[in-house]
């Protein structure tokens, strides 16, 4: 089945010259358009360095090579789907992007279908908007669409403030705040493997359910990032972004249509049915000292460069939720996160309630209970889905053991995993606002988030390669399925 | 962990000189003594053949050696621990076996702990059991048990007949009646899946599970069974007892704990919910001609050696039940079993409802519509579970495709599965009737197919190699999961 057309268009990049574009917006966007008829696609780099087509296209099939494609012709297809655009010393020059965006549509005969990339620091989004507005680059005569990088603001007052001046130029439905963990396979299938197996449906709820964990343990430090980390922090880095987001995943209710606008209403609801977190209880602050990870010494947080010496930043944030809702309430979802952990792993876990009565307990030799059925989603490493469940032991009458029901991606599909930017990308270009975040939601995240935020969260050593500190089993009494007392 | 010892006692092989001592009753308490402590534990060989001790260890040591043993010293192991007697001509003299039986007991002071196994004719069975009493072996200062082996009765007055008759003499505690199917591991483990795991337990019933199939295929023919088999037929060799034990195993109620006696009385409670069969709607016997099976000509049925040239005997048989309780009101359960099938197969297909609202219908670009979910659990070949799931496809938006989650013995366990006669004999020996099939069982059943025994049932043709006659699809209107339309 050969892969559905994209429609024409020029992507405008914003910040052309810079790492995101090298590492992923050119390699999304070239594999994106070599898996399907992609006629009348262009690419268009903006930035303030004073570079020609040539140049860009020159950069273009460096990074493209870089991420090992290796196409005989490269050059060739990077001279007809690329141009470049430079913005001056101040980056400002939207009436010449504006000429270059209509000498490239009236020489491609295009209809004006054009998405802004704004792969730029936050602090230049506000006045990229507005000049995109100012210049007659809101509206076309085919849809107009603006992608936003996280963060989405710091604060809640921050994400309103953006959110309010963004709208006064594009509408929402124009509106494409990226966050690339969505784009993830496995963060998908979530919604599919909820609602399109009737199996797991009728289960998940607090009858059936026990508990909810979710972790995305890095084993990396910060590199190079202290700048913006030691000012960020994890709760803001990851917390209110990804982890909400796959918390949102697994606890909406079923939408009542699979498109964006519904679904994203249901993600609203469940934020707005968490309990405000309790700060004494539900929550535990950590920042890595010194220590071991995956067999090499690492230093401390407070020794990487750029941190300030008495700098009380998270690395690493442990929650309780609680959803008030009919589904969930008195289920607790515990949410992970940390760097310099033992292992990278992004992994949800659904726990399910004991069977009601124990038939077998009595009758196991080995005085191990029943255990509860685990299921496991792992986005990564090796992408799939577990099933923990008991069977009898062969042999040895009923002795029960916990074995588990496996589906990896690797194994069922031949192909590649497609990277995350190259589906959200292609989501833009058919206009799919369903992977990505909306102004409502942002907002109730922060809000939720606020009471972190506005007070002093103690914060405990934990070291480097453990799984947190010690008052997460402490104060929050949970048990792990992975890693962790 | 050792393996609990087995209690000191004499196992009496009653035709002991025979092809089902010979491959599976030496073999099965040769390897559960190795695998055990199994001090004061003796096998006496009874039989009407003139042999003594040493023959028959010598026998025993040629069986073992036939089924792969390669103790170095088995000839001193069969020395050891196996004895003979001879019962005569007639076969009756249960004297010379109650002497030989003391004196083994004396020998090496075993507490009268005797299992009586009849490997016999089924037409031997009443007066075998009535000199075993006559002779003061019906009871013993340990435990006396009976082990009768299948057919139990061949319909519904003949079962009651036989069932009154050796309640005579020893009570339904002392009687196990074996059916080697029940000794298999995922036999067994159907009801720790069931009743083990909490997930399953709640998606058990109407709401949720649209219909069950219960498949039985051999490739095989008759062989040189003509002459039990086509008097006999499909009906009573394989439904009245393989296929009606899968049955319930899998409708049953959770039992209010796991012994015997509780698991007997759920599954005659199913038995007796089975509205009676509908012989004009629900019904189809077949028989094979000759055909093709795994690239093998082979004849048909009624070319074989010891078959009557005008024979009606049924190979095959496609029946639906309907269980009129409140677990199962309206779930159609069908079995199917022949002969001559293009497989050997032996499978339970749990088939889901639909998810209630098809939310990815419409967007799956290859209009393949949403599948159900499947849970297989497959006795042979290559035991295990499957359990069929949708999952988005990789890139291409939101395709999805049916996969499965698989669990398969052989892989988790590194020992093999033990042989079904060994797990039974053992449960013998450790007084377990779980697996047995208790008096009320065998007559629910043969009552539930009385109709099908009592009325001349039609007989269709079907090639050998396929799934049955037509008539399945056309009368049945079932599309199965494995095999046929």
């Amino acid at each position: 089945m050969p892969a559905p057309a994209i429609p024409p268009h020029v992507f405008v990049i914003f910040g052309a010259t810079g790492d995101l574009t090298e590492r992923k917006l050119l390699p999304a966007l070239y594999h994106l358009m070599q898996r399907r008829t992609s006629e009348g696609c262009y690419i268009l780099g903006a930035a303030r360095s004073d570079w020609d087509d040539a140049r860009f296209r020159n950069f273009a099939r460096e990074a493209l090579e870089k991420d090992g494609v290796s196409q005989d012709d490269l050059a060739t297809w990077c001279d007809q789907h690329i141009y470049y655009q430079c913005l001056g010393d101040s980056g400002g020059d939207i009436s010449a992007l504006r000429q270059k965006i209509d000498a490239i549509e009236a020489e491609h005969d295009l209809p004006g279908n054009r998405v802004f990339y704004l792969a730029l620091p936050p602090r230049v989004f506000p006045a990229t908007v507005e000049a995109l507005d100012e210049h007659g680059l809101s509206s076309s005569d085919g849809f107009t669409r603006i992608v936003i990088e996280k963060p989405f603001g710091h604060d809640l007052a921050s994400a309103k403030k953006l959110n309010d001046h963004v709208h006064q130029f594009f509408r929402e439905d124009q509106i494409y705040r990226i966050d690339h963990f969505l784009g993830k396979e496995t963060v998908q299938n979530l919604l599919v493997f909820r609602f399109a197996n009737a199996l797991f449906e009728p289960l998940w709820n607090r009858d059936r359910i026990e508990r909810v964990e979710i972790t995305v343990a890095e084993s990396l430090g910060i590199g190079d990032r202290a700048g913006y980390f030691d000012r960020a922090g994890t709760l803001r880095d990851m917390i209110q972004n990804h982890l909400t987001q796959l918390f949102t995943l697994v606890a909406v209710d079923p939408p009542s249509a699979f498109t964006a606008e519904a679904i994203r209403r249901e993600k609203v609801k469940v934020l707005q049915s968490v309990r405000p977190i309790d700060l004494g209880k539900d929550v535990v602050f950590g920042q890595y000292t010194a220590g071991t990870v995956q067999g090499e010494p690492v230093p401390g947080y407070l020794d990487a460069e750029g941190v300030a010496d008495d700098s009380n930043t998270e690395t690493f944030v442990a929650l309780r939720l609680w959803v008030d809702n009919w589904r969930w309430q008195g289920v607790p979802f515990y949410l992970r996160t940390g760097k310099r952990m033992p292992e990278k792993r992004t992994q949800i876990a659904i726990r399910f309630r004991c069977a009601p009565v124990a038939l077998f307990d009595e009758m196991d030799s080995d005085d191990t209970p029943v255990q509860p059925n685990v299921l496991l989603v792992t986005l990564q490493p090796n992408e799939g889905f577990d099933l923990r469940f008991e069977v009898k032991v062969p042999s040895d009458a009923f002795r029960l053991d916990q074995q588990q029901f496996q589906f990896r991606y690797e194994d069922a599909f031949d192909k590649d995993l497609p990277d995350a930017y190259e589906t959200l990308l292609h989501d833009v270009i058919r206009g799919d606002q369903t992977l990505f975040i909306q102004d409502e939601e942002v907002e109730t995240a922060w809000a939720l988030y606020a009471v972190l935020l506005e007070n002093d969260v103690p914060v405990h050593d934990y070291e480097a390669g453990t799984w947190g500190p010690d008052a997460v089993g402490e104060k929050l009494l949970v048990s792990w399925v992975t890693g962790g007392e």
